[in-house]
């Protein structure tokens, strides 16, 4: 139940920012609703392919509405949303935040190991905003100096920590998807980074 | 039996996008056989791992020759095709148009819903081209303010509708298929439009 | 046993171009293990996914700590790493020729025809390379006029024809394996290079 709100959620705010890259690129309305669509569900979408499950919004096409309903949205709001503080990065972040715990739980309830369970949780938080910038021709957040792949580390990481020590699933939920978002806030507006390498190369 | 012949007339023409794309870069025939192929099957391949049936071309080799006939066509009359006008898009065209239509067809085929069975028909018929286009380095045809995933959303959208009023196959895949080629056909001879997203960013 | 060790190699490999990649971006560990663990596992999980058989980490995470080890002595060895002759380059052509010989092996284990398998070997060897590079930012090395699929085609392509000839698997890898290496080497030692297509366009 949890598990499924979550998974809206992170369609949901994955598709704003896929609505909002289309409204940069001043697009038409077929093609916001296809970067809403292809940004709101491509996390999931690899995530079931690797797990070898039916793909989530095949069995249930409900998905597919929020993603419309989203795109209508965004294409009459687009403006007043630019007027928040940068509205595709937050959104982003939300997205990884939901993402990332997301993808580690649905792991652990098909039965597979920890290890994995991260992997899939960083995986499919990021796919998303990957294939959406590829394809808009913009530079992946991955190469940037910013905490990014780390937030959705650290957020698939604890929940699968939280989840060993036997706390309740609603509770790892909702800590492992605040620090994801917590670290990838801080990246947003004070610049949070890692050291990154540093080498004689280059 | 006409499914399979819009799948081999698919492939095939995307398969000669690949190998001009190839002969645009100079590239050696290996890497031409590649190119062709990727974006050959690249749209089914996608749709059959979606709906979590089996591969078409893993199953049928068939494919995999067309492609390989195609590449080696294109190696000698590459210069012959160029002499045409936009070759690359043309052949887009069709198999914008064709695929379109089968992806929204092999959907319903195994019971998906009509939302599932448009946005199948309009993410295997723009992602060969997408692919081709990402690996060669060339910003795609998605965020051009032109009709381009439009066309695919008519031509799969118009076959779901036709199928529902009860016509025939035949005549709702040809239907079909023709609102999606004069679509894009418009917007690549024509320069056709939607009204893109204008409001105050950027 | 042979098979699995030449999974393994191919991962690690692959592993190390990813972390290579990372290192040359200054990025920071967690997405050190990003790029490694995505470069190493890519081809393997693009060829499981068109195989229809569970992805392969999935079912087995040591591959998982594979990538893990490879991120952390890339992270301390990197500038080591780049005092030798291209080293990007040269993990990168072991790669291919493990995963070409590998990609095919598999395909006719699960008992795909001889053009299947081959593609299978090409596509599996070439994915890890090119996704590591399209998310990096980077020109991918496909569309350079440098042997590169063809090597990854000579060794899927080589192992077919000599597992047809009846000889004993161990030999037809190693064979096959060294095919496709010394072509790749040659390209990238001495720019060895097929004729490319040559036209009037462009």
């Amino acid at each position: 139940m949890l598990l499924q709100m979550l998974d809206y959620l992170g369609v949901a705010v994955f598709a704003v920012t896929g609505g909002i890259m289309a409204s940069r690129k001043q697009l038409d309305f077929i093609a916001f609703l296809f970067f809403a669509t292809l940004t709101g569900i491509g996390g999931g979408t690899l995530r079931d392919l690797l797990l070898g499950v039916p793909v989530f919004w095949v069995a249930n096409e409900a998905y597919l509405l929020v993603c419309l309903v989203v795109s209508i949205l965004v294409w009459f709001f687009a403006d007043w949303i630019e007027t928040l503080s940068k509205p595709l990065r937050w959104a982003d972040a939300v997205g990884i935040a939901a993402y990332s715990v997301m993808g580690a739980a649905k792991a652990l309830t098909v039965g597979d190991t920890i290890l994995v369970a991260v992997l899939m949780g960083v995986s499919t938080a990021t796919f998303g905003g990957v294939i959406r910038d590829t394809i808009a021709g913009e530079p992946t957040s991955i190469v940037k100096s910013e905490i990014y792949v780390s937030a959705a580390f650290a957020g698939a990481g604890s929940y699968v920590l939280l989840v060993q020590l036997g706390l309740p699933q609603v509770l790892c939920m909702v800590a492992a998807g605040l620090v994801a978002l917590v670290l990838r806030g801080g990246a947003i507006q004070r610049g949070w980074t890692l050291p990154g390498y540093r080498g004689r190369t280059r």
